[in-house]
C-alpha cells in the first residue's frame, strides 16, 4: 500500500508538469513549435524521472496498454487512472487560478505570485529530475541524465520563463541576471526565495518516495 | 516464417508513421523547421521502438545497405521492400482519403472523422513506442526510452495536432483541455474514445509480435 | 599503417560533412535556428558514426587538445589535421561547383545533377550511420542509434531538402511523393536511383573500415 | 581538499557557461526559441561534462536540494554556493566588458576582441566537453557523447556565433568558410589561433582535474 501510494503520487506529478505545459503553451498563446517542443519534453523529462517508480505513464491511455500487455496488474489500472486525472485538473485548476498577464512584455517586471508560482514550480521539477536520475541508484550508469536536467530548464522557460517570471529556476542565474541589470534586486530575492523552497520540496518528495 | 512475418509488421507499421508524417507536413504546408524536426523525429522513435526486432529499417536504401554490410540476409532484401513500400502507400492513400482542413484553424473544432484518426494513430503509436522501449526485457536498461516517448507525443502534435485534432493522445491531457474550456466535452469524449481504442491496438500489436 | 588509413578516411568523411553542412547553410541563407541546429546535429552524428573508429575529431583544435590530453599520439596529429582540411575543402569546392537555384522554390522541380548530388550524399550519411551505430559489434548495446539515425535525416532535410532535392533519401518517402502528386515520377526515379547509390557506396567504406 | 578544488572548479566553469549563455542570448536579443533552446543545452553540455567529478549541479538551488536528500556533505555546500555564484558573476563581468556589435550584422567582420573571444571560449567549451565525456575512463562506454558534443557547437552558433565572431570552434570550418569566401583570411586567421588556444587551455584543465 505505502509502495503504491508512492507510485500514485508520481504518476500525479508527473500527469501535473505535463498538464501544466501544455495549459500554459495554449492559454499563453505560444508560438510556432515551442508547444510541440516543450510538451514533448515535459513527458520526456518526467518519464526519465519516475519510469523506475510508476513506469512513468501520465496518461491513462497507456496504462491502459500497460494493463492489456501484462505490465501493470490490472488491479492498478483504477488507482493510476484516478492519479493522473487529478494530476491534470490540479494544473488546470491552477492556471485558471494564476494571474495571467494581460500582454507578454519583455519588461522584467512580474506579479509577485505568479512570479513565485513560476520559479517555484520548475525548480521543483528542476531539482526532482537532477534527484530520480542522477542520485538514484536504480538509475546508476544512465545516459540520459544530462538530456534529462538541461530539458527540463528548456521547458520551464518556454513554459513560464518571460511569461509570468525570470525563469532562472537557479539563484546563480537570478544573480547574473541582477548583475547584468536585466531584473531588479526584488525580484532576484524573491526568485531566489521561491528556488530554494523548490529545492526543499523536491528533496522531501525524493526522501519520502524512495525511503 | 512467423518470426519473419513480424518483422514485416514492424517495417510497414514503421513505413507507415516515416511516411504518413511527411505527407502531413507538405500537405499541411508545415513552416520553418517543423517538417525537418518532425520527420526526423518520426524515424528515431520508429527505430527505437522497431530495431531490436527486425533492425529498423523503414527505407529500402538502408535494408540494401544492410544485405550489402552482411547484417541482413539477401532472401530477405525484397519481402523487406515490399513491407516498406506497402507501409509508405498505405500512408499515402491515408492522407489522400482524409478531410484535410480548407484553413489551419485555432477554434478547436474539428471533422469527427480527422479528429478520430489523428488521435486513434499517435495514441497507437506513443502506446507502442512505450511498450517496446519502455516494458520489453530485450530492450531492459536502454537510455533512451524517454526521448523516444517525448518525441512521439512532439511528432504527433507537429504533425496531426491542432490541424485535424487536438494533439491530446492522452485522455488526462483531454480532460484537462475541457476544464481549461479549450475544447468542448463532445470532443474531449471523442478523443478520450479514440485514445483507449490506440491503447488497445498498440498492446495487441506488442502482444501479436512479442508471443 | 592500413588501421591508420581507416582513420583518415573517417576524419575526412567526418569532415566533409560537417563542412558541407555549414556551408549549404550560409550559402542558402538558411533563416532562424536552422543552421545551429543543422551543424550541431551534422557533428553529432559523424561523432556517433566514427567515435569508435577515429575519435571523432573532425577538428584540428579537437585533435590538438586530444593530442596534449594523451589521447592521440603526437605522430597523428599532422595526418588528423591534413585528413580533416581537405574534407573540409573538399566540400566547399563541391559547394562551388554545385548549380545553386536562383531562388527558394517549392515547385519540388530540380536541376538533376545537384538531386543527385543531394540525395545520393545523405543516403549515404544515413546508410553509414546506421551501419556503424546500429550493426558494429563494437558499438552493441549503445542507447543513441535511434538519435543519430533520425538526426541524419533531418540534418539532410534542413541541408540541402527541398532546396536542391526532395529530400527523400528513402525510395519508400519518395514513392509515398509521388503517390501524394507532391513530386512527378521522374523526379521520383532518379531520387530512387541516388539513394540506392548511396546505400552501395556506405556499404563498401564500411567493409573496408571494419574488415 | 587537492580533489574538493577540482570539484569547484568545474562547478564554476559550468556556472560560467551557463550565466554567459543567459547573458548573452538576453542582451543579443535571441528571438523566439534560441534562448530556451541553448540555455538548456548549455546546461546538459556541462551536466555530462563536470556530472562525474562534482555533481554537475551549477546551482545553488540543486546543491540544497542534493544536501537535504543526502548526496552532497552539508559542509561542501557553501564552497559550492560560491563557486557557482562566482562563475555566474565571472560571466556577466565578461558579458558587460565586451563589445557588443550595435546591430546584428552578416558582414561577417568582427571585432577582433569579440572574435577572439567568442572562438576561444566555444573551443574550450568543445574541447573540454569532448575530453570528459569521449576520453574519460570515468565515463567509458557511455551513450551521451555525441549528443553533448554536436550541442556544444549549436549552442557556441546560437550564442555568439555571427553575432560576434564566425561560430567556427573549429579550423577545418573556418578554412572551408575562408574558401566559400563566407569569411576573408585575417578573420579566419584569427579564427585558427583562438581555436588552438581554446584546444590548450581545456587540455590543460583535464589535466588538473583529472590528475
Amino acid at each position: 500500500m505505502k509502495a503504491n501510494s508512492k507510485k500514485y503520487l508520481v504518476e500525479f506529478i508527473g500527469t501535473f508538469f505535463l498538464v501544466f505545459t501544455v495549459g500554459c503553451c495554449v492559454l499563453f498563446n505560444m508560438p510556432g513549435v515551442i508547444p510541440a517542443i516543450a510538451i514533448g519534453a515535459a513527458l520526456m523529462i518526467m518519464v526519465y524521472a519516475g519510469g523506475s517508480v510508476s513506469g512513468g505513464h501520465y496518461n491513462p491511455a497507456v496504462s491502459l496498454a500497460a494493463v492489456v500487455r501484462g505490465a501493470l496488474p490490472a488491479s492498478e489500472l483504477i488507482p493510476y487512472w484516478i492519479a493522473q486525472i487529478l494530476g491534470g485538473v490540479a494544473a488546470s485548476l491552477l492556471i485558471l487560478q494564476m494571474v495571467i498577464p494581460p500582454m507578454y512584455t519583455n519588461s522584467a517586471s512580474y506579479e509577485s505570485i505568479g512570479l513565485i508560482i513560476g520559479e517555484f514550480l520548475f525548480t521543483f521539477a528542476l531539482c526532482y529530475v537532477v534527484l530520480f536520475t542522477a542520485t538514484s541508484p536504480e538509475n546508476a550508469g544512465n545516459s540520459y541524465y544530462g538530456l534529462a536536467i538541461g530539458s527540463t530548464v528548456m521547458t520551464g522557460i518556454f513554459t513560464v520563463g518571460s511569461v509570468i517570471c525570470l525563469g532562472a529556476f537557479n539563484p546563480a542565474v537570478a544573480i547574473g541576471l541582477g548583475t547584468l541589470q536585466i531584473a531588479d534586486w526584488q525580484t532576484v530575492l524573491l526568485t531566489i526565495l521561491a528556488n530554494l523552497l523548490g529545492a526543499f520540496a523536491a528533496a522531501y518528495v525524493y526522501k519520502y518516495v524512495k525511503q
